[in-house]
């Protein structure tokens, strides 16, 4: 599998677990592992799942428009940056989302932002 | 210099050299780094800025929103995010922007994907 598709196939993996089972996506962080979500860090995987569970949306349904990937460095690792819409239950417009990643074997570090509109 | 306070300068050395001389961006790319710009890969400090200099606008002011930074991994380096504002000369209403970037010492790969509206 080429890169780009590892990182679409990830990107996807990771949004259809996000929507469906946002608990279930303690397995894709680690640690090591860092999330910045509107400017707050957040580090290891359990802390991480307890930021995310506790947004203050639960149904929601991301839709992906972009995803690009390139290596992240000479220690290997792809950096990845995705865009697209957030619709929330209940709401009439999406959000647009941006997510700049690194994942590493068998590691990732995400970092969130999101501009809204 | 935390490492916060050492992403945002980054970011605005590489804005406003962008914007007031975007040839001169060539001291910030090496012969490793990537830039990826609306899903087209580019390799090469020559390269990128033979892309960056040929894009459809010469003159263009880029106004910073966010810059979240966290560690990209274990091999040193930092992940940031960048969202922002992009004023086209000539036209009445902003671009939307955002960057994901891999720094690392002496070395940048930049991925740039643009969500306009």
């Amino acid at each position: 599998m080429d890169p780009d598709q590892l990182a679409k196939a990830f990107v996807e993996h990771y949004y259809s677990t996000f929507d469906a089972n946002r608990a279930g996506l303690v397995s894709l962080y680690q640690d090591e592992s860092m999330l910045t979500f509107e400017g707050q860090k957040t580090q290891g995987s359990q802390n991480i799942v307890a930021k995310l569970t506790s947004l203050p949306f639960q149904q929601c349904q991301h839709g992906i428009t972009t995803v690009d990937c390139q290596p992240s460095g000479p220690a290997g690792g792809m950096l990845v940056f995705v865009s697209g819409n957030l619709q929330l239950a209940g709401e009439q417009h999406a959000l647009k989302f941006s997510q700049g990643l690194v994942a590493l074997l068998g590691e990732s570090r995400a970092l969130f932002s999101s501009s809204f509109k």
